[in-house]
């Protein structure tokens, strides 16, 4: 489409790489760009500064600019660990202040039909720090797909042998929802885990 | 949200500053780019490659790496400019393949209540353009705004002033659009402008 810079070709080419944006969107994107220079500098110089200083966590494999992270560092119990798939995961559990345990990032979920096994998870890492830690509960927060079930399944096998306590987070109709709009699924597992008030 | 990274929560925050992208998008995006280094890299050196390379085109004011532009530079008929707001109202133009003239960019419109003026815009640049080059008819294809009309009228009054026919875009249903969806201003715009078969 732009014939004519092969610069800006290669900004739209790399934009198309993000998840959900297209040809369009990445060509919109580039000429908002383009139209104020400092802001494009500032984008470059902000992306070089996350790759440079953005790390992994040696202990619970999350995004850190110190390692150990702020919570793996931060006096936070450690008698209690909850396993998730992403980096995004965790700060969403982080979001709801609900959690005052240590976090381990598994980055993925097994999937044997895309070829994911235990060995491309952190689970030797996970099983290490469970040997090493007193750890007498985790937390499966993987997600509710069915290779996210999958790990846990999975995960709950590995620590009933170790004698740790397995959980994993709720099922319910989230807060303020309508419940016309629950799907049967949620609807069954609200009414599965009823509690008596 | 990302209460542990100065880094991650610049660069959440330069995404944002990007048309459509909240702060939802820009943390995916964030995180998207962070689970390939390599793609981040690839990305901030297309920003930089684009912002020292991209500049105006001197002639028509477009995007472009050399000076003048390939179009200003490539022959093109000298005798009828396409007037348009942005550079990427000319990429639209020219994936047509249906005009053979040059082109200028007024980066803007004019907008009395947002303050832009004349004088904002490329309009005396045009102006030097009409006066040097043997212009036969200028195409007035900024958008059907409030704003892109009253600078084509605006243009048109200068227009004929000097003698050089001035031309809109047609108004019409697009091509594909199915009969019942068309609004009533288009229906109205594609009746007054029927063609005889």
């Amino acid at each position: 489409m732009l014939h004519n810079s092969n610069s800006l070709t290669r900004l739209v080419g790399e934009l198309k790489k993000l998840p959900g944006i297209g040809e369009k969107t990445a060509c919109r994107l580039a000429f908002h760009l383009l139209k104020s220079q400092s802001n494009m500098i500032a984008l470059a110089d902000s992306l070089q500064d996350v790759s440079a200083k953005v790390g992994l966590c040696s202990i619970c494999f999350s995004f850190t600019e110190t390692d150990p992270c702020q919570i793996c560092s931060g006096g936070r119990d450690e008698s209690i660990i909850c396993v998730v798939e992403d980096p995004s995961d965790l700060f969403a559990i982080e979001r709801s202040g609900a959690f005052r345990g240590r976090y381990h990032v598994l980055h993925g979920v097994l999937s044997p039909l895309s070829g994911v096994t235990p060995a491309d998870l952190k689970i030797t890492e996970l099983l290490e720090r469970l040997k090493s830690d007193h750890v007498k509960e985790v937390v499966i927060a993987t997600n509710f797909s069915v290779e996210g079930e999958a790990t846990a399944i999975y995960l709950t096998g590995i620590l009933r042998k170790l004698g740790i306590k397995a959980t994993r987070l709720a099922h319910g109709i989230p807060i303020g929802s309508d419940l016309e709009y629950i799907d049967a699924a949620t609807m069954q597992r609200a009414l599965n885990g009823r509690s008596e008030l």
